[in-house]
């Protein structure tokens, strides 16, 4: 999966030179920022299957910046991908059901019903407990799409709260139950996966004891330390099992390689696909 | 505080009356929450210290409600309100950063910097532990604002995750720890608070025990259940020592007393303003 993080400072030189004259900073940036992501996609995209876009790099550039998002969902379902909108949102229920409309559903309005960002899946944060998260998962199933909740993340801090002792196992064994209870049991690969860091591979077989039909979003590939290669019980339940993102990696593959960008970044998404490909056999 | 969380299926009529004709759905529901938000901030906005705009409000309309929120920003701050940013925002570090740009920061582009939102805290989710809070309050400080870490929300599901028992004590009481460690202590009020819902005040002493200096920012007044009058314990440090926010009592006050919107949301602001004063002392 091709995770879709723009820095503006960052973005490839052809998406910024694209960008006519006149405009705030912010709308010009927005615009880079979509050209940026449509050609990313466009390179690395028939190597993958879905495009993760972080949210917080597009909303640091305000208005425009969700402008680039939508243009960007667009073209990534144009292409065929899927979209897995990134921003780990997780509130109380009411407020819950607003980022499902906002992310997956429609929102009433005086003036017609109003399209959100119509995503087939969006990651969401466990703390709140169950009844913050059925507001997602709800908004989610209506347009036929999954949520994924963080489980064991791949930062350092994640010990901190997520690796705290309850009873005798981590705090993110409970968070794995929840993930169980709420993805239905009717076999096959659940409707609610799990975020799980592959920064930390030595978890992941007793993660999917714990979430059998579970599908894992595995981000932390390439930039932030974790291998593909030590992913394999991720895909027990066969090649849908998993979804490893990789980001940085692939968008500046150019920059160690000295290739052009695109090219960089296809084969740099292609050797990901095929050492995903070999584990899930 | 004032909290604004505009539904566009429920905004008061004269805000949506006062929209122009043309342009798509979005758009004009984005019109029409400005207008919402800017009466509501006039009518309640001298009882109160600060707004909380709740972001997936705004989200749910795309672009425009993110111009919507950038303008109800801008009004509450000419009103000389303080803006707390309620996204609950958590993410691994870098990622974070991305967030502490989008909501109190700026961000560098090759057309210029782009400021972000311009708010004077944020609330935050600490899920994934220290470090991926870091980036965050150094957004907030570089900004001279601050971050309210949620410790214990208002929702009934917070027992699920929050109050698992660590050890002895609740999982709740390790976020504590993480907010007092990370607000300095050079006495007086720290620059990190906590997120405590109003609708469990029995934990309020245990809190301020283990968060002396921290502001509480205290949801669930009023459509959640909570009463202001429990609240006691939080304002130990001093009048400063809590923000009771309150969204809905106040902006449907007449759908229950029968008065025009903005006298009964003006009326209900004064009357939890008196009450929070009281306590304060």
């Amino acid at each position: 999966m091709l995770g879709l993080d723009p820095d503006p400072a960052r973005l490839w030189p052809d998406a910024v030179g694209a960008v006519p004259e006149g405009g705030t900073p912010a709308e010009r940036a927005g615009a880079a920022v979509a050209a940026h992501c449509t050609a990313l996609i466009d390179a690395a995209g028939p190597a993958c299957v879905a495009v993760k876009p972080q949210l917080a790099c597009f909303e640091r550039l305000g208005a425009p910046g969700w402008t680039a998002l939508e243009r960007t969902v667009a073209h990534a379902r144009n292409a065929g991908l899927l979209v897995i909108a990134d921003g780990k949102r997780g509130d109380v229920p009411v407020t819950a059901a607003a980022y499902g409309q906002a992310l997956a559903g429609t929102t009433p309005t005086p003036f017609g019903d109003v399209a959100g960002l119509g995503a087939d899946a969006f990651t969401a944060n466990p703390l709140l407990g169950r009844d913050a998260l059925e507001p997602l998962v709800d908004a989610a199933r209506a347009a036929g799409g999954g949520v994924f909740v963080l489980v064991r993340t791949s930062n350092p801090g994640a010990a901190d709260v997520e690796d705290l002792p309850v009873g005798s196992a981590p705090l993110w064994e409970r968070l794995a139950a929840l993930v169980r209870e709420l993805g239905g049991a009717d076999g096959g690969i659940a409707d609610i996966g799990a975020v799980v860091g592959a920064t930390a591979p030595e978890h992941l077989s007793r993660m999917r004891e714990l979430m059998p039909h579970a599908p894992f979003l595995l981000p932390g590939i390439g930039a932030q330390g974790g291998r593909v290669e030590d992913l394999a019980p991720a895909f027990a339940p066969g090649p849908g099992g998993a979804l490893v993102t990789a980001s940085r990696s692939i968008a500046t593959a150019g920059d160690r390689t000295g290739e052009p960008p695109a090219a960089a970044a296809r084969a740099e998404a292609q050797r990901l696909r095929d050492a995903a490909s070999a584990l899930a056999g």
